[in-house]
């Protein structure tokens, strides 16, 4: 089992993604601001690993929580389960903050295991899903969000969109899929609508980075272009993700802030001087998503708030 | 202005694209198996300009013109060009293959223009227009085919999909309007989609390797769904090509040979021993598409055959 953050010895370990699949590299964070410069760097990422990242942070701040909680708040704005995992464990009470910390990482497993076992039911045996991003144990706290449901399928060939400008789907995916011996084909962002129709995909699942009231979800560049496919080739499109990733205080996508990132990521092959528009996350309309796949089961729409959970 | 092949000498100069946008070298080639290569290898490519290529690589055939004229036919699949220029010159006589090779190089030019100057006339002053691959002075005889319209626009400015895995977006068409001072920005393949809604985009246009006799067209892997989003978001999509691009021969999509490529140009990124799915085109329903825009005019179908004309 891949595990990308271990606190150890009143330190936070976090497995430098930037470097994965070829080097499997710990870094060594101790202060907060290490920890959201992680962040930012993408050495750590996937919606609810960086909020458990940040609950651990938190732990590393001593005296100085509200300094910390604004740092880590900010060191990325669209997933919503960032700034809700700093404040829960903000609020509980210095001497009790790497228990809650470590209560939202089991709590994110949990969510991980259930999410696999309510999605693997909509998958049919031997079924063809294409999937974006990075969903597994790299980006959660468990075996992942759309990856758990893919997991747990029973005989299923995987179309993995390379994920640019980052490459999550290329670095990342791939590399559990080896590890996890689920037979998968890489494909450019841009063949996801041919091979939805070449291939005959039976569904496509991702993640999410945050789900508006209205079930609008903001996911990595690209997803809404899946989503446009899937619905014009009838082709079922899940959102799989924990509760914390909804977000009811926002009515619908409009509102989710959608980071832009550097221009020189999408430069790679770019001769010098050229620019670049780099939105890190779209927003699909919720009219395009068949269901949302949450560890309470599966909704066509958002499902109610957990009773008496503030996250 | 670009030139990517330069007949001197009796040989054939081809500019190495692979090696753009940092180097400008130029491959001499001596023989029909050069000139093979060099298109198998994507060291010269675009539609138009394969077709080109081979006309001269027919040149250097001497007596063996109908071994010269099978290799060069086989090179590459999808661009009915690349055959259809070959018999051209195969058909009329040794000593007159180069100067029939310099007239499809001009005829070529003269349809670049044409093109340039019909499409200009739907492109509002000022439009933002999305683009996909590399269709200018890189991939034809002159000045390209979608590019043309863009280069002849006033005012515009252009969102380049990179266009993996081959980078042509990113390597050639950026260099391109780089040369031309035409504003532009790179975007992941991906961020097509959200890039319509987002910058409100006023058209799409992209050329073609090959159009069915029902307007169903195969162009760079990515471009049909560009086609679904646009047409989601109601925004005209366009195809821009010579009447040589035009496969009479063929009804519909289906019957156009999809070149798959090597595996090892989308795993860039990944794991040793990742696999990869490889489509080098896609075909795009004659139904998506607003409008072909040729050097003949701009017609809702496909326009009829020239009148006299073999190729």
């Amino acid at each position: 089992m891949i595990r990308p953050l271990v606190w150890e010895k009143g330190r936070l370990l976090i497995l430098d993604q930037t470097l994965l699949p070829h080097r499997e590299r710990f870094l060594v964070c101790r202060t907060p601001d290490d920890v959201a410069r992680a962040i930012r760097e993408l050495r750590v990422r996937g919606a609810p690993l960086i909020g458990i990242a940040a609950a651990y942070g938190i732990a590393l701040a001593g005296d100085a929580i509200d300094r910390a909680a604004a740092l880590l708040i900010s060191a990325r704005p669209t997933a919503v389960n960032l700034a809700a995992a700093v404040r829960r464990v903000a609020a509980v009470g210095p001497r009790r903050i790497l228990v809650e910390a470590r209560r939202i990482h089991a709590e994110d497993a949990a969510m991980c295991a259930a999410i696999g076992r309510h999605g693997a039911k909509l998958v049919p045996p031997g079924a063809r899903i294409l999937t974006i991003c990075n969903t597994g144990a790299l980006a959660t706290g468990g075996i992942g969000t759309a990856y758990a449901i893919i997991k747990r399928a029973r005989n299923v060939t995987v179309y993995a969109c390379e994920t640019r400008p980052v490459w999550q789907g290329a670095r990342l995916t791939l590399y559990e899929f080896a590890k996890d011996r689920i037979p998968a084909y890489l494909i450019a962002d841009g063949a996801a609508a041919a091979t939805m129709r070449e291939k005959k995909i039976d569904l496509v699942v991702t993640g999410a980075d945050r789900i508006a009231r209205n079930g609008d979800t903001a996911n990595k560049i690209g997803t809404y272009a899946l989503a446009l496919a899937a619905r014009a080739h009838r082709i079922p499109f899940y959102v799989a993700a924990p509760r914390s990733t909804f977000d009811f205080s926002i009515a619908d996508g409009r509102r989710i802030p959608i980071e832009e990132r550097a221009e020189a990521e999408v430069l790679t092959a770019a001769p010098r001087g050229a620019r670049a528009y780099n939105p890190a996350f779209d927003v699909t309309p919720a009219r395009l998503i068949t269901a949302f796949v949450t560890d309470a089961g599966v909704f066509p729409k958002p499902p109610p708030p957990a009773a008496g959970k503030v996250r």
